[in-house]
């Protein structure tokens, strides 16, 4: 029978990234993990599939978002005012995660196999972006090059976040790199 | 000792993407590259170093050519004019490669693991290209931001070009995904 464990999942998180920082995510195993945060190898388990999903979270609430944000958006939205939204959406997940993002990003700058997911995980975004335009009956390649930029900008503006000791808006930021991402296009 | 072989790597290419077609990706052997082209696998690798380089060659000429456009744009270019330069020397790579490239193309789409290996080269060739323009003394998030608008670029009007039955010019369609690009950002 499962005892309960006070929030076990944040514990867990913060042992690993604690394990993490202080070894090399290689270096650390899931039995250290559950020692450090005063649990059992089972409940890591219960929480997380493997040592690699603390940093790589089950991604569907984000791609959840991504959709309604989408749906949200006026029909009189351009492609880009749509991908805007979606990315005022995307900032919300990350409200009270400065401390964590910071780490984790620290942790997958450390390791190239990490990297290749992240930059796996980011084509992935991009190509939903590009689906949810297409549905909402924005043309190739309009529809792509929108998503592309949409996700240059997160990715942009996400690790000058993470850089940054104090946590500012991340919203913020993304409407400022889309700004400037204008600025630099511009001939 | 080497037998002199008319061609090997291009017969090997071709009898590889062959195979591939005809088979998928994962269920072909290099000793089935070998036995198609006519060859032994000892040539196979002295080419290859394994079934994915066919498809991933070694992209040092293509950092290369990056490296030279950067040196070879003017010290009045804009940051999108020097990613413009790059972009027109890539297309260079591309020139008497459509058949090969379409048929990669295809091969890759139908599996994951390819595909995220071409994620992760695209990423690369941005964060080489954003390293560039900050040797130029490009600031950032500029540098990043032009970097990734050049590869979204590239990778939009790469997929238009591989789609095209008729081999176009990639050149062209990169400069105009780059305006449209603009277009498309336009509040």
């Amino acid at each position: 029978m499962a005892r309960w464990e006070p929030n076990a999942r944040g514990r867990l998180e913060q042992a690993a990234m604690d394990l993490f920082t202080e070894h090399g995510f290689e270096q650390v195993t899931v039995a250290e993990i559950a020692a450090r945060a005063g649990l059992t190898e089972r409940t890591f388990y219960r929480h997380f599939s493997d040592k690699r999903e603390v940093l790589f979270p089950d991604a569907s609430p984000l791609y959840q978002g991504l959709t309604d944000a989408l749906a949200a958006a006026p029909d009189t939205a351009t492609p880009i005012e749509a991908v805007a939204a979606v990315l005022d959406t995307t900032a919300a997940f990350f409200t009270d995660r400065h401390r964590f993002s910071r780490r984790r990003q620290a942790v997958i700058a450390a390791n190239a196999e990490l990297r290749e997911r992240e930059a796996v995980k980011l084509a992935s975004l991009a190509d939903a972006l590009a689906s949810g335009l297409r549905e909402r009956g924005v043309a190739e390649p309009a529809a792509s090059l929108a998503a592309e930029a949409g996700i240059a900008v997160f990715k942009v503006a996400h690790l000058q976040w993470v850089a940054d000791d104090d946590p500012g808006d991340l919203g913020a930021l993304m409407r400022t790199a889309l700004g400037e991402l204008r600025t630099t296009l511009s001939p």
